[in-house]
């Protein structure tokens, strides 16, 4: 991991950010912890998250619905500091031009684009119950458990991962047994190619492997079709069929020559899109990672298709990612490479240009919000996995307790969307470029005398006209001679001949001057799941001290934690309040979010909380804070407590929230706090 | 209006908003050029946020569909402003708890908050084409056209405002006719209480008064409901019914547990959100003003019933706000009065505190942003009109070339939102608190000897134990005198005796101790339409120059404008690249949000351009700049230019858009430009 060019070539990235050094410093600490608490206990993150109320099941009082989830207060926070950061990161540093369109969508649109038809999954229903699993999660958790099963029986591993208390209670136990040798390579296979596999090809894995419900062990009927938008009816009369969108992109391809207009007619330029997208999925059991209703932010970046070169490409062409290229995948290993995207580009593992410096943009964004470099890859799409007319694609995955899940996806779409929509609609979706050198042409070229060729040819003057005007050059220089001579001869489809002389036409060679270039732009478009994100975020800061493994912390970097300041007065005693006031406003002023936690508990137990809320700093005020006007200042992942007086410290936490300085730097401005100790950890 | 206490009250408003001398500057001008250019001309106004690319007709390559609108790259940024406002007046500035819920809900929920049952409008249909029209807007069409063409015949005014081309072309021209002085008394009375008719008394009014499509001139059948809110299905088997949220609401009322929780038990706390709303209207035809999905904003304050005072509303008590309340409306008046807040709620016109200053808040928010307070009141819900369970109802209504539209609502709606959700779903939505002083109560209390009892009366003893325990307190102390006198008969509602003794039971004079009470607090209930908001604010901001009526200028406050800063180098000659990255690197730092306008035309043309999208400032980059390190600011309303060092300019610029100085300010410290006129007007 190369990062040391990041910060140089974007230096807009390091005030705003996390100092790198501290969030490293942060997410080293986070893996050293998490190693002492290892494995990770995704039962305790998530009775923390629950309790915490970053999110929970919408609808939870009426049972709950799948797929569905609500976000309190600190989860909400979070997710707009995200898209806060997405929003400078993208929008402000590219100058792109944000949308904001509708959700509810007509139906012909999605007829053009291919959702109707092709945007489905593929199901089974069990034979006895008629529960509906998806056919390719179905494969993937059977096979998984057996492999496991057999690394039990060999003496290797412990169980598989689960995803959640359904499967642990009925499939997720493996069946300690040895397999052969061929077989745990024909499924390893499998399961590297696993979104390679038509519908009919994951039915006939069912059949060969034997793959039941692991549920009920039913048998499985044969993978059919779903359609996974949410339908409605737009309208009164109940005759516009609608659908809840997918995804945001039809939004930008049809607001194309707005957009165009907009920016003064030139390519390349993007338009960006941060909204609400719906998915019906067949079977959603993965907590924020697979859900019906989700926050997306899409880029459509427009790029002339015979120049894919990138301006800034230069900057970050240097940066190492890890790569998981098609080739691999389709040899059926799984082994990544890290690689500099200059190096990925000139051998054509990267399409383009273009392509790697979002790839890249995207690397950078992830790593500045907090997500662990070493658990993020980028893993390339396979040949069926791709769309027909998609260019390239890969899929920015990040690890987390269910394995690796794709959470942005950065594809090379061609000119396929604005082809659709104009062929459907009638109105050219096009670039006009004036071209610096007008291209010069002469061509052999037939002048007609219309008045003649009437006269003489009558109604089928126009089938004539057509038959000349088809010809290749060689034919018309031969026609020019022969006319030269005094007449020649055209023969119709049909076999019908008509004699030409000079009267009704002659060949001349003229020049042709074109001064305008059309093209339909070829779209680069990144896509974001912004509440994967979120999660694999939260996993990634999640740990535990040694010394209270019962509650946790999470290690959020201050660009993007929900509260910056936690202000804790010893008491609730009313002579507090004139310092809490001062300091609450103060902070305010500085465009720090902070609150009061004033409830009547010791401070330990309220920093206790706040590190599970993510706080990364806190403020204490007690006795001596009055008459002194000094107050402590905690920093939450090394409990760290320095002492100065109010306005140095102000100073101080407005800087560390805002990136400028680093804990370390901020140590040597305030000495470390050793009076009473008023703060029991 | 007495607007000097609002900026004492609350400071915080202070340095984020455009000053307000500045901003009344700004609307005494818009106002006073409106005059100038008077009637609004509605039809350029349009054409303008058309053509810059505010908004626009969803899917319009595919014929758009009515009701749909797409904000483009001005119109997304304003809206975005809008809302960084909205969370700072309200959500940081009251501490408020922030949600994200999800929009698609299970219809069990809107079964329980009376939407399935009653979130409909009333229809009616064209008897001859089918057409389908909302009953209310046809009476109030027909009737103010019928109105218009009676102040015509009477020489009184022109035809009146048109909603649209439609109505333009064939309803919109009132046909000169006098009515009798009582007709038009009548058709006054109706207008102003349109929205306290039910259904059936709609058709009543189309019958009296031969009211019929306008567009066709048929008659309509009698109005049926048609509910409003967008149905859908969850899950692949089709049996899960849905509806898209039509409101947020109802996803802060599930999660109040969590909510109350999250704040430590204590009322009052308010919960925030926003997002995004489905209304299926039956005719969409008002542009932004009515629409098929929508952004809102809402709150939800949680507070005691018994307690419905507000901490801070001293600070807001002699605010004046322009109101419609209740009784004048339903005497059939449309005349508003100027009164404090503060005296309103004395003389039980609004009806508490916390309402009130709700009231108030929405007030400053509005004018804040640069809605004219002159054309903002607050009307009152009438009898029919408001909710049944509802205390009190008032909607910020903002006047704009279709008339006086509702912008916000705020509602007092008491228990009823907790209590149904409850009683549906068995969870308890209340608040316990702990009495300081516990309630002691003594009161006579049967003792039993459930030995005897049993032994004696067998499965008889239920019976006697419930006859005893339901009687009151008299009753029971005649029981209580005649076991003293050894025994007493007490008897079964069947006619059956039992002889008690002191054996089985004894009276017992008992002190209680209750030290919690528990109540289901009520709802207090702001909720803002941001597209009306964004529409209305954006007609206040649009007036033309005398110098140039054909463009447009938008005087939005820097606050929310897309763009606060232009910066316009002389050409796009290379030369000027430095100082145009240095200028840009520069105001980024300071956050100020600018744009770079280097296109091939005139520095006026691109002003012009720039006036038109709302930019407040301008920089100009020319010859003079290299050598002397000058750049010209021009300021949008008053074109004034001053000139200044680089640096010097931009600490400026960054203080007119913080709020921190105004205009007048910053042509103290900037002299007038009076160099060459490289910029021509």
């Amino acid at each position: 991991m190369r990062l040391g060019p990041i910060l140089r070539s974007f230096p807009h990235i390091r005030p705003r950010s996390y100092p790198l050094v501290h969030r490293r410093h942060s997410s080293d600490m986070a893996s050293v912890v998490n190693k002492t608490a290892h494995p990770f206990d995704k039962a305790r993150f998530d009775a923390t998250l629950n309790r915490r109320f970053f999110y929970a099941p919408a609808f939870e009082i009426y049972g709950g619905v799948a797929g569905l989830y609500d976000y309190g207060p600190p989860g909400s926070a979070l997710q707009a500091n995200i898209i806060d950061q997405w929003r400078k990161h993208f929008i402000i540093e590219e100058g792109m031009l944000e949308l904001d369109t509708t959700i509810m969508t007509p139906s012909a649109v999605f007829e053009t684009s291919g959702h109707v038809a092709r945007f489905a999954d593929w199901m089974v229903k069990d034979t006895k119950t008629g529960d509906v699993l998806r056919a390719d999660h179905l494969v993937k958790n059977v096979l998984e458990n057996r492999l496991a099963g057999d690394r039990e029986a060999r003496g290797l591993a412990a169980a598989p991962p689960v995803e959640d208390k359904k499967r642990k209670k009925k499939a997720g136990k493996a069946t300690t047994l040895k397999l052969d040798d061929e077989v745990v390579k024909e499924y390893e296979t499998i399961l590297a190619q696993l979104d390679n596999y038509t519908g009919p090809e994951l039915g006939e894995l069912c059949r060969k492997h034997k793959l039941t419900n692991p549920d009920t062990d039913n048998e499985v009927g044969e993978p059919q079709q779903f359609n996974l938008m949410f339908q409605s009816s737009i309208g009164p009369t109940g005759q516009h069929k609608g659908y809840l969108r997918p995804e945001t992109a039809q939004g930008h391809f049809l607001n194309f020559n707005r957009l165009l207009d907009y920016n003064n007619g030139r390519v390349p330029f993007a338009s960006a899109q941060i909204g609400r997208s719906f998915r019906n999925e067949i079977s959603p059991r993965a907590g924020l990672l697979r859900v019906r209703e989700f926050t997306m932010a899409e880029i459509e970046h427009y790029v002339d298709p015979d120049d894919k070169s990138h301006p800034r490409f230069k900057e970050v062409r240097d940066i190492a990612i890890v790569l998981l290229d098609r080739d691999v995948q389709e040899a059926g290993s799984s082994e990544t490479r890290v690689m500099s995207v200059g190096e990925a580009v000139d051998k054509g593992i990267i399409a383009n240009e273009t392509l790697g410096y979002f790839i890249v943009r995207i690397y950078l964004f992830l790593v500045n919000i907090g997500i662990n470099p070493k658990r993020l890859r980028f893993r390339q799409h396979m040949a069926n996995e791709m769309a027909h007319y998609a260019t390239d694609c890969w899929d920015a995955e990040i690890h987390n307790a269910t394995g690796w899940t794709e959470c942005v996806g950065c594809a090379d779409r061609a000119a396929y969307d604005l082809s659709v929509h104009s062929a459907k609609t009638g109105q050219p979706l096009v670039v006009r470029q004036a071209l610096k050198e007008p291209i010069v042409t002469e061509k052999e070229t037939p002048e007609w005398n219309k008045k003649n060729l009437g006269k003489l040819f009558k109604k089928d003057a126009a089938v004539i006209t057509q038959l000349v005007e088809a010809l290749d050059e060689p034919s018309l220089l031969k026609l020019k001679g022969e006319l030269a001579q005094g007449s020649t001869v055209v023969k119709s489809e049909d076999g019908k001949e008509f004699a030409l002389t000079p009267e009704v036409v002659t060949i001349e060679r003229k020049v042709f001057k074109q001064s305008i270039r059309e093209f339909t732009p070829n779209v680069i478009e990144p896509s974001f799941g912004l509440g994967r994100i979120l999660y694999t975020l939260l996993e990634h800061s999640f740990w535990s001290r040694e010394s209270d493994v019962e509650r946790g912390v999470l290690s959020l970097p201050p660009v993007v934690a929900p509260t910056k300041v936690l202000i804790v007065p010893l008491s609730a005693r009313e002579e507090f309040n004139p310092l809490v006031q001062e300091i609450s406003a103060k902070l305010r002023k500085a465009g720090v979010f902070s609150r009061v936690d004033d409830s009547n508990t010791s401070i330990g137990k309220r920093y206790a909380r706040n590190d599970e809320l993510g706080t990364p700093f806190g403020l204490t005020i007690d006795f001596a804070s009055i008459p002194n006007r000094t107050v402590t200042l905690r920093e939450r992942d090394t409990t760290d407590q320095r002492i100065g007086s109010i306005d140095e410290v102000i100073a101080t936490v407005t800087e560390l929230v805002d990136g400028t300085i680093d804990w370390e730097e901020a140590c040597q401005r305030l000495p470390a706090y050793d009076g009473v100790q008023a703060v029991a950890e």
